[in-house]
């Protein structure tokens, strides 16, 4: 995945330590510059960080003055920012990775506006030939009742075919991307007499699984928005593998931060006004009509999968 | 380009009207909904504006309370606030836009993270069999001076076989998006034994000239903002080509912003302070020594680009 | 509040109507310009809009392309949109409001970044003698239990005392700031000998209960985040009663939105992860051991707040 | 200004070293945490920063790819990305200030939306008896010329009068904040018998020269865009005097970036396209008939101001 010369630059990075009077987070550090893989061919990397949760701490405390100063642990304090959603403090705490990943899953990735972004220009340099194709055990049917979803696995040899026609495409277009470039995949020449076509007309023959990379900077607080939604089992498989491995990262560098948004984001719930006025009924010991309850379909049986126990108690 | 049923569907909303106390701009009225072609297969529509030169001027106003009252008229302080870059007016004004492009451009519009966007989902709803192939006369050779830029158009024959590679690749990858999908292009099963393959994975063989289409949403500051970038000669030609004609239904709708704007914005010109100093020893007669003066070589040739009167009156 | 020029100004705008092809929502334009009072010297005008059910409606189906086309009406597309936050296609309905509000108030709104803001300048122009004090039932002692709350209200002849003080302030502040500017009430110059200090100098000297006045242009999907939070009994009663009225504007304007606003977002409750396993279990007949259960303090008394029925369940 | 305590908070964390493999920069190190006295009663510290010059190179060559690896220098590539106001690269680094200013200059800089504020919370916590109050210099009289600025010092007596009064309206108003706190300045209940208003209530009377306290946390490209306009003539000369210390950590933080911004920002001058046509003509050796030209009066005295020496040739 990385050349020699990548490998020896990152290890270089790694070695070189010098001394700093900012927030170090030792994890953190541990961490940095190294690569996660993620989907074969593509790497998530932290390149820099600014604070950790004793920044965010802090932060905190100037809005509140001299009124927390003891009241709680940092700890208890983080969850209760978290719980209450005051996100200020968190967006003083600031991540920077390096990622490579196919342009379908960028595509995605970018309608997060609230981050820096620098990427590759197809315009300036060259692709390389760096596609990501799906496992076999990936690659699934067309989900009947999630329009937007995956199903059940294919079975192997249509699995198969499935790879073959996107390993195909992608050789052949690449091929002719180089064909107008006039290069081989070396970058030389191949024929002195031909004409080199645009870097920026050539690359539009490329299929949207071919690989980019970009340099991504962002808020904790706008990461963990991004973290929910791209971690979540509605989220297409491959931006959730980047969202899971980022995750890693979180948990190592801002520890405090990643419990509290599993407890109060990723595994929280959210309750509707009607649902609410429903739930306290079966707990009073009563039958709730789903017909008053002013519920959709579709909200009782979300609620029936949050909360399977309460099923029973429910009349349709 | 249009469907029957679309094509109703726009005749229908411009044919509807109704009753508003709102800003109405007579000309942005006639512009609404009609579809602008662009790139052959591509087009952008204006389907909403909210405000125009009159809300921008009341909206200064406001900032300098009785203070300009009479002051000066409605052009003229248009004016002044885009000379003086007094943003925020112009963000009270708004558009909305319809648009259908190649996926290659929507990856430099998206890098625009001011506007509201609603895109076509490839996981939701199958893609088209709509590309965008260049004019032969479009089709022109890596510019050897400009990185990221076209030199001169490519002889007619490389030309054409660069067209034939483009149309090979979209149509095989084409065929075989629709073979995964086991679906024809009326959208009829081909095979009820077959499984369908996720439209999200399947669209990854699709490459980055197919059109995609969506709505933007951004108010006008920030328009012009990506306007300055995009119709300007240093923009891809086809991103280019969808930035000019929207300046062309921006010109209709704001026309005193529009007359600044190109004024201010598109055909102003920055002086640097070292070149500042540089222009006003020539003004008051003297020769400049450029070695002296501060400017890179690259500099020098963009002053003279930018004044070429100067140029006898520097002295390397 | 208004002088007879600004009555005159705002009915001529009511009074002219003129034809569009835009979205009309009626109930909007009988809004459209009229003052809603708040906290006696302050209001609220809707004063442009652009956008309503219909264009969220819209914006979401050209996300979805066909798939959506006749699955659900309008109402229950917008539910499902809320449910789910899928906040984009409330970004494309757009309002701007013309407010007057103390400077204290202002500061809270305008931490909220992503609006538009024109607001009356005090360097460029003078302040009215405009403040705001509360009525004596809204004169509150501190919140022993609520850091940054009020309590029970003052007993009257100490709100009187409080108003006194108030008042008092008020009036030689401003009374000093004319002073300065060497100006009457009626804005006639007092001693042509005397300098006339800078505006934006004379000011520093005016309490923050002094009124300032503002368009804010904001899409509805920051909106009803910012009502979310303004319109909460956590925040300070003199923002809510502003949420409040506009509140009111926006169930007239988008119906279905506000309906699912109340029931997803105002009314509903996030449940977190252990609190949903303590729940579950409840449901389920168990006793709850809240040691065990990895709730503290805090978090236990807002489930019980939230579902006082669940009390008696829970074993401390 | 500070007190013995928080004295010694900054000197333990300027004491505190440690080891980090992120980018350091050492005379940004040599700044950090160590107040910059600004008017008086406020100040300036830088608190946190991530990446530097060298932070904004490496993240320009990821956009260019192999394509820029040798070709220039990092000042002579940064000086390129500021002209050709390429901004991305130089929103990878950040910066963290702690700031302590009066109520009107923070409602000037929290106009700039593109930044991370923890602001003192006076619903929270109670407000120091801190006052902005202007040295005799810098009290002046309403320019007459600038609606928005300050002309001449005024003369002693008079700039002593308006100090006179601004002290008496801030002790006063001071003194009834803490009658309605019931307490005295050094935070002791005056009468128990006596209720406490709640802060919230309280603060209102309190003018908006009073200081408040923030963390300020901003990527660099907003920065420079906050410094151009807050360091220049045209801002109100306190949130200049903030902007200059800022510029100040700036200039030691990341030298080629302030290189850059001061000659090709803050010296930089715009030319409009009339302006430039008018000036090639000069440069040709023409006289310029100004009627003909399309430049306004106040444009051309804008145009002779930025060039003086072009007076001559231009005909009224």
């Amino acid at each position: 995945m990385f050349s020699t010369d990548q490998k020896s630059e990152i290890d270089a990075a790694r070695a070189a330590w010098a001394e700093t009077r900012r927030t170090v987070v030792p994890a953190a550090e541990e961490a940095l510059y190294a690569p996660v893989p993620v989907l074969e061919t593509g790497f998530v990397r932290l390149v820099d960080y600014m604070g950790g949760d004793a920044a965010i701490v802090q932060g905190a405390r100037v809005s509140y003055g001299k009124g927390t100063r003891s009241t709680s642990d940092d700890r208890g304090l983080i969850r209760y920012l978290m719980r209450n959603r005051h996100t200020s403090p968190f967006e003083l705490a600031v991540a920077k990775f390096h990622v490579r990943a196919p342009i379908f899953v960028t595509r995605q990735w970018f309608r997060h506006r609230t981050a820096s972004i620098n990427e590759y220009s197809a315009r300036y340099s060259v692709l390389e030939k760096e596609f990501y194709f799906p496992r076999p055990e990936d690659i699934a049917r067309q989900s009947a009742s999630n329009k937007q979803g995956r199903g059940e696995t294919l079975p192997p040899e249509a699995a198969q075919h499935v790879l073959d026609l996107l390993r195909e495409d992608a050789g052949r277009c690449y091929d002719h991307y180089l064909e107008m470039l006039n290069q081989d995949e070396a970058g030389n020449v191949i024929d002195p007499d031909r004409p080199v076509v645009a870097r920026e007309l050539a690359r539009m023959t490329l299929p949207v699984n071919v690989m980019t990379q970009f340099y991504w900077q962002i808020n904790l607080w706008n990461l963990l928005h991004f973290l929910r939604l791209r971690a979540d089992a509605h989220a297409q498989y491959e931006i959730r593998a980047y969202a899971d491995a980022i995750l890693g990262l979180v948990e190592r560098w801002v520890p405090h931060t990643f419990e509290a948004f599993r407890d109060y984001m990723q595994e929280a719930a959210l309750l509707s006004g009607p649902a609410l006025r429903a739930l306290r009924a079966v707990l009073a010991g009563q039958e709730v009509d789903l017909q008053a309850s002013g519920l959709s379909k579709r909200e009782v049986s979300e609620l029936v999968a949050m909360l399977p126990e309460i099923g029973p108690r429910l009349r349709p």
